[in-house]
């Protein structure tokens, strides 16, 4: 072809593309759109590289590049001796340029995918006062832990840098014997299941036991993460409410009983309630006569800081219908996303080959490290110095909102985990007032949120104080409090403060 | 009630308990479950702790602790001066003692998961002569490694250790640099999507792009990883076969069009086949025609011996129809799980989010490292030298087996990866073969398993070559020989060897 017209073809390409990339880059794509777009038609003979690097003013060895390139992906084909030449390949019809759909994107993504979004709760901010759910690292023993993580990183462990099948033995057998002492939790090592994170537990859960469609209980107001996750899954989701003794189904619900039970027993999540024994022994009695699962997930148990932890359903269920989850997410850090479930002994190799198949497995080094971190005491040391100091960040934020708030929020003193739920007493928007706070930079989580349904009448801000220094605390906790007088009496309409 | 009586209730429920917990777990343990079988019925009265501490020949401290831990759940009630009671709260007859359903084990698994089980391919065996799929660790920079981990690792870098949103922001501009560099693939930092390996990236695309009971197409023979999480994901399965130029659909393949293809282009697992130019125009203009999706797996791509890396679909799809996935399990470590998917700019969000509520994020401080590891060269390097360490195992490999199996196997010099597919020429059961093999200690994979539905006279053994010491290559590579041919020639029931 004219080697002018080509030379023009391939610097309007040129001027189209980002100037960021590498020159033999932006020639093959050049040159690949003008054959995908007909421009060069099938058979059509290409100049040398010599004489197009010297007119489009590039080194002869940027040209060769590309034409290698393009002829390896089969654009250009070419002997030596008898040049080169747009290939036959796109002569066909079928080769013509592929045409846009309108409206790829609402096109695009699945209807489930498309719930996933509506119903998303996941923040960007992570930590401050007064984020929910997030434990202090700063006081995490690094050093101590970078030791381990090398120790078991490196040429003589290579079998713990592949990928792992079942989990690191050691640690299995490190926290079975953690959850006998602390949790009075008899189960073997071979009955831990290791997985990245609880949203994943969830998910083996409702893979490994529901079908799609099959019916799942959520708590109301409950974990969102939960509920998003069963759903992706093929759940059917019922949220049922809760009352001062936890999770409070009524016979209508057991009309129609669930394949699936997700609980927070030791500390109901957002509100904190224990799940009483007589609504235990019952979840579990009906549980069994439905042939029904419970998903106990038992995240902030580590932290109570009065009473005894109560002990486990998983402990309690005698004929093993409960799937018990631990995550190590409140206790060490989030981001290192590890977490464990007990499940039954005749559920053992179904989990184990699920999680092995659905996630593939690794991170063994660290699972290693992990295992050395808990038998050398390191673990429980940290934890029973986390507690001490998330309580004292517990009592200066309640007596700061307390003292200045008396009769506008109501909240029983947190006896367990990173966040206090402060419930407001009187008209209030909380997702309103969770955004007022959010421009005085306090970050909260409002309770209906954790509403699949949210009643009307319900208000009220989740407080996370636990990745909050102490002495942040109280100012943070002030500025709140302005922000919620404010917005009450707002509501209200009465200019008057509440008696105090 | 009677002490001596309990006593006799406690020390029998003591006998059948494992000897290893605490004592104080177990008597907690005896007296709950004395509580729960009604031999100790509501409204009862327990003896005093010292009094009984005496009987049981335990300290009262032990003792006295059972005792509250009941309290406090629930199982007794009582108050100073009165005494302790079992509690009411046990009288109703919903506390039966719950019956174990029979079955459990068949009646708990759910469909799905029963189906994982069947399809199973992870091994417990992950390196070795000749696991195909893992690379070498050992010559993995560790100390580099160590060094960066160590430095994110750190009271510093709080933020780094909580949940993560949208991943590490440097760590995606490295990615797309890289990209754009050896891939000449185009894309914006925020199109990358860091995940938790290639599953879990099955898994969101499964997702995010299909409802149950869409129809996904998959190579046959391909990875068996891919089909099982697609499965599990809610999908019907469509395998089709392969031809020389790669996924070869018909037009009664078309005429159920497929939501969602998984294809492996830049070098068909475990084939070897790369997609050729005119079957990936075909493929992205159907799609594009029916509204479906490619997913586009370039695992291996980094590591070709030969020729030029192919470029991608991704690149080549105008409307933006295709999802790029690329893993680092290959040329860093599997142990490490992490991989990366660049989507389409208008996907960018629904991905987005669903990564964060499907599976909540973190692992930002070795996301940090592993930007820091990439910008630093340390990564182009470590794939340049694994390059010529590889190309040389897998020569050893192929010219030991070709000499000792000629005619008995085929295989075209491997263009690309870590792996090497030979074929058998004759009657072979390859399963059976794998299995003989794996008596000497040698790993193999059977052609057959990579099938959704293995064709009778198939029969081949995936070999990996990247993880054996050289040295170690020739010697197994022997073995395996001799079990070959003597697998081979009792099958053919002829005991003349082959011309050499």
């Amino acid at each position: 072809m004219d080697q002018r017209l080509l030379v023009e073809i391939i610097q309007r390409h040129f001027a189209q593309q980002p100037e960021a990339g590498m020159l033999r880059t932006r020639l093959y794509l050049a040159l690949r759109q003008a054959i995908l777009g007909r421009e060069l038609a099938a058979g059509e003979c290409l100049p040398g590289t010599r004489s197009l690097a010297r007119d489009l003013a590039l080194g002869r060895n940027t040209v060769l590049w590309a034409y290698d390139q393009l002829l390896s992906e089969g654009y250009l084909e070419g002997q030596s001796g008898t040049g080169t030449f747009v290939s036959d390949a796109l002569r066909s019809d079928k080769a013509a340029p592929p045409r846009r759909l309108i409206g790829t994107r609402r096109e695009g993504i699945s209807k489930r995918g498309a719930l996933i979004g509506v119903d998303a709760a996941s923040s960007r901010i992570q930590q401050g006062a007064f984020m929910p759910g997030v434990p202090d690292v700063e006081h995490f023993p690094f050093k101590v832990w970078n030791r381990l993580l090398a120790r078991y990183h490196g040429p003589g462990h290579s079998a713990l840098m592949q990928y792992g099948h079942g989990g690191y033995g050691p640690l299995k057998v490190a926290l079975a014997e953690y959850l006998n002492v602390t949790r009075m939790l008899q189960c073997s090592p071979r009955q831990i299941v290791i997985i990245n994170g609880s949203h994943q537990a969830f998910d083996l859960c409702a893979r490994m036991l529901c079908d799609h469609g099959d019916l799942a209980w959520v708590e109301e107001p409950g974990y969102w993460g939960a509920r998003n996750v069963l759903r992706a899954a093929g759940l059917r989701l019922q949220a049922v409410p809760l009352d001062e003794r936890g999770i409070a189904p009524t016979d209508a619900h057991w009309a129609t009983p669930p394949r699936l039970i997700m609980v927070t027993p030791s500390s109901q999540y957002p509100t904190g309630i224990v799940l009483s024994l007589d609504r235990r022994l019952q979840l579990l009695e009906r549980v069994e006569e439905c042939g029904g699962w419970i998903v106990e997930d038992d995240y902030d148990n580590e932290l109570r800081y009065h009473d005894h932890p109560v002990t486990s359903l998983f402990g309690l269920s005698q004929s093993r219908r409960v799937i018990y989850l631990g995550t190590l997410s409140k206790v060490l850090f989030p981001g290192m996303r590890m977490s464990y479930m007990v499940v039954p002994e005749d559920m053992v190799e179904a989990f184990t080959l699920g999680n092995a198949e659905l996630y593939r497995e690794g991170r063994l080094a660290e699972q290693a490290a992990l295992a050395e971190f808990i038998e050398a005491g390191h673990f429980t040391a940290h934890i029973r110095r986390m507690r001490a100091i998330y309580q004292e960040r517990r009592d200066v934020l309640h007596e700061t909102l307390d003292s200045r708030l008396r009769g506008l929020v109501h909240s029983p003193l947190t006896q367990a985990g990173l966040q206090s739920l402060y419930t407001l007493n009187g008209p209030a928007d909380d997702v309103q007032l969770a955004h007022e706070a959010l421009q005085r930079r306090i970050v909260t989580r409002p309770l209906s949120i954790y509403y699949a349904d949210p009643p009307r009448d319900v208000a009220g801000l989740n407080l996370g104080f636990a990745s909050v220094p102490v002495e942040a605390i109280r100012p943070a906790a002030i500025q709140l409090a302005e922000v919620i007088e404010s917005h009450m009496t707002a509501r209200r309409g009465n200019p008057l403060r509440p008696a105090a």
